[in-house]
C-alpha cells in the first residue's frame, strides 16, 4: 500500500471534524435525543466527508436489533455445516438478515468465546451446536439476556432453547435393520462413544437390554448406537459387546485402529455401521489395510452421506441427512424468536433417508461364522 | 420459553432504568464526554441489573478498534476454508482477536454484501478470497475507509491489498512434468476455465505458445493450465488443444460430463490433471462411469489433496496446498496492517507439495495410442 491508511471514521473523529463533542456527534449519528439542525447538517457533512457508515450496528446499540445471526459451527469445514449454512443464510438473506459465523471445533472454551464476541457482535439471536450437553450455562445466560438461541444437529437438554436435529435413532435403526434383514448377524458398530456421560454401557443399557437413560439427553453418536440396538432387539439378534467399536479420539485415525481391531479378532464382524462421516473415513481405510473387500468380505452402511461414497468401490450405502432444511428450519425458529415468539421450546425432529447404493452383500442363508 | 423473555439490554433501556437520557447513558457507557459521579454510578447500576454488555464494539465506535477479523469465505464448506480457517482463527486468537465468518458462495452479490456486514460489525480488517477480479471496487472502497484487505487463495490484481497465495503455476507444472517423466504425451487437463476474461485459448497463448497475458491477473485454474502448458514446452512435447477440458459451471457433475467427452473421443488421454478437488471428483466419478482403471487405463494427477485421495483405489497422487499456512500467514499480515504497517503492498506465494501415490503408470517405451 503506497497509499497512507485512512483513519477509520469514528463518531469522535466526525465530531472532531464537525467541532461539536463526541456526544453531539453520537445523538445526531444514533439519532436519538435533541440536536439543532445546523449542528446536524455540521455532523452529517463530516461523516459523510469521512466515510462514516450510519449503519445497522451503530443503531443496534440504541434499538437493541442488527439484523444478523450469529452461527457457533462444531466444525466449519465439515460438509454438514456447509450444506447448514446454506439453508441458514438463504433464510436470513430473505428476511433481511445478515448471518455471521464463528468455529467452536468441538471445544467448550472456544464455545464460550465464540458466544462472547458474537454478543459483543450483537447478534439477535445464536444458532448453536453445543460442545458439551453438561456445560451450557453460557448459552442460558445469552437467551436470558435477550438474545434467543437454537440448537442444532444435538441438544444440551438443560438449556431452555429450541432445537432442530435429525432423527438419529430411527435413522441409525433402518440402516441396521437393513443389515439384518440381509442376513447380517455379526454387525460392528463404530462411533464416538467414549466421551459420554456414563463409564461403560452397562450404565447405559439394564440387564433385560432396556436403556436406562432419557434418550433425549443423548448426543447424536449415542442416539445412533441406540438405533443399532433396537434393531437388534426387534430382530432378536443378540447384541455382541465386542463388536460395539466406542471410538475415543474423535478422528479418522481412531476410527480405522478401532475397525483394525475389530477385523483381527477371532471372529470379526461381517458388516460394519458407521456411525458418521469421520467414522465412515476411517472404517474404509481400515478395510483397505486388510484387503477386505467391500460387500464381498465385509458389508458396509454409514450415518451421513459423503460425496466419495458414491464414486468409492460398489457405491456406498448412506444415510443422508436433509442438512440444508435443518439450516433453514433452525433460522425460521430463530427469526420467529427475534420476533418475539415466546411460545413454549421446541423441538423438531427431521427423518434422514437411507440411500441404497452397492456395499451390502446378502448373507441370507450363509452361515456367518 | 415458557419464561419471558427478557428485554435486550440497549442504552435506552438502561437510560430509561437510571432514569437519565439515553445520550447521558450513552456517555457513561460509552466512556466519553462529562458525567457527575452520582450519574456514572446509576447509570452502571442500571446497566449491571439489566445486563447490558460494555463490549468492545461499543468501544469500536469511539476508538475505532473491536479486536475482530473478518472473513469472507468463497466456498466456507470446502476443506479449502476449514483449514485456512484454523490458521486464520489460531493467529488471531493468540494477538486477542476474534475471528467471524461470511460466506460468497463465489457470487459477487453475495460478497459485496457480506463485506458491507463485515463493515457494519466493525471488523478491523477483512480476509478475503475476491469472487470476480474485475469487480473489486466494494473492497478497494473498505480500504479507503480504513479496514485494510488481505487476499487468500486468488488476486483481484487491481486491488491495492496485500495477499497470499499458493504457487498455482509451478505446483501444476511439476504435476504435469511428472506424467511426462513417465511417458505420458496425451495429457488432458480438466479445469473451470470457461469464466475468464478471454473467450478462447488464442487469446491466451499466442501462435508460438507464448502467453500473452500477466500471469499475475490470472485466477488459480488458468494459472494451472499455465503450469501445464510450461511442462509441456520445457518437455518438448506438443499441446493438443483436444485435450484442455474447460468446464463451464463449476461442479463435480460438469467435470464429469467434460472428462466423458474426453474418453468417448477418438484419441483419449492416456492420463488426466484435475486442476481442482471439485474436478477431480467429477474426473473419478467419469472413469468409474467408463469403467476405466486407475492407473492401468488413466493415469491421474489432482491439484488438491482431498481425504478420499488417501484410500481411493491404489491411492491418488496429489498436489497438497499448505492451506493452514496459507491462513496464519494471511492473518499475520493483516493484524499488521491493523498494528499501522503502511509498508508497500505485498504478494507473499508458498510452495506446494506433490504428494506421490499409486495412480500414474509408467509409459516409457509404450506407444501412447
Amino acid at each position: 500500500m503506497t497509499k497512507k491508511r485512512t483513519e477509520r471514521a469514528t463518531i469522535a473523529n466526525v465530531a472532531k471534524a464537525a467541532g461539536v463533542s463526541t456526544a453531539t456527534a453520537g445523538r445526531v449519528l444514533g439519532g436519538y435525543g435533541y440536536s439543532s439542525e445546523e449542528i446536524r447538517n455540521r455532523v452529517q457533512d463530516a461523516a459523510k466527508t469521512l466515510g462514516y457508515r450510519p449503519n445497522r450496528l451503530a443503531r443496534g446499540l440504541i434499538t437493541g436489533q442488527t439484523q444478523t445471526i450469529g452461527v457457533v459451527a462444531a466444525d466449519i469445514g465439515s460438509p454438514y455445516y456447509a450444506s447448514a449454512m446454506r439453508g441458514i443464510a438463504d433464510v436470513a438473506r430473505t428476511a433481511g438478515f445478515g448471518a455471521i459465523i464463528t468455529n467452536s471445533d468441538e471445544n467448550l472454551q472456544l464455545e464460550r468465546e465464540a458466544v462472547e464476541l458474537l454478543l459483543e457482535k450483537q447478534v439477535d439471536g445464536i444458532i448453536v451446536s453445543p460442545a458439551d450437553p453438561e456445560n451450557s450455562a453460557h448459552l442460558q445466560a445469552a437467551i436470558e439476556a435477550g438474545c434467543p438461541v437454537v440448537q442444532l444437529d444435538r441438544i444440551a437438554y438443560p438449556l431452555q432453547a429450541d432445537s432442530v436435529t435429525v432423527d438419529n435413532r430411527g435413522a441409525a435403526k433402518d440402516a441396521v435393520a437393513r443389515l439384518l434383514r440381509s442376513g447380517h448377524t455379526r454387525i460392528a458398530v463404530v462411533g464416538e462413544l467414549e466421551t459420554s456421560p456414563f463409564g461403560d454401557l452397562a450404565e447405559f443399557i439394564d440387564t433385560a437390554g432396556r436403556v436406562r437413560l432419557d434418550p433425549q439427553t443423548l448426543y447424536p453418536s449415542w442416539q445412533r448406537l441406540l438405533g443399532y440396538l433396537e434393531a437388534h432387539w426387534e430382530a432378536q439378534v443378540p447384541v455382541l459387546p465386542g463388536l460395539i467399536g466406542r471410538v475415543g479420539k474423535y478422528s479418522a485415525e481412531s476410527a480405522r485402529s478401532c475397525v483394525r481391531q475389530l477385523m483381527l479378532a477371532d471372529a470379526p464382524p461381517s458388516a460394519i455401521f458407521a456411525s458418521d462421516g469421520v467414522m465412515a473415513t476411517g472404517t474404509v481405510q481400515a478395510l483397505r489395510d486388510q484387503e477386505a473387500r467391500i460387500p464381498q468380505d465385509v458389508s458396509l452402511v454409514c450415518f451421513d452421506d459423503l460425496e466419495w461414497m458414491q464414486f468409492f468401490g460398489p457405491g456406498i450405502t448412506a444415510v443422508a441427512q436433509p442438512v440444508r432444511e435443518l439450516g433453514s428450519m433452525a433460522a425460521s425458529l430463530l427469526l420467529e424468536r427475534i420476533g418475539g415468539d415466546t411460545s413454549p421450546r421446541r423441538h423438531t425432529v427431521l427423518s434422514a433417508q437411507l440411500v441404497e447404493r452397492g456395499s451390502i452383500s446378502e448373507r441370507l442363508g450363509v452361515p456367518t461364522d
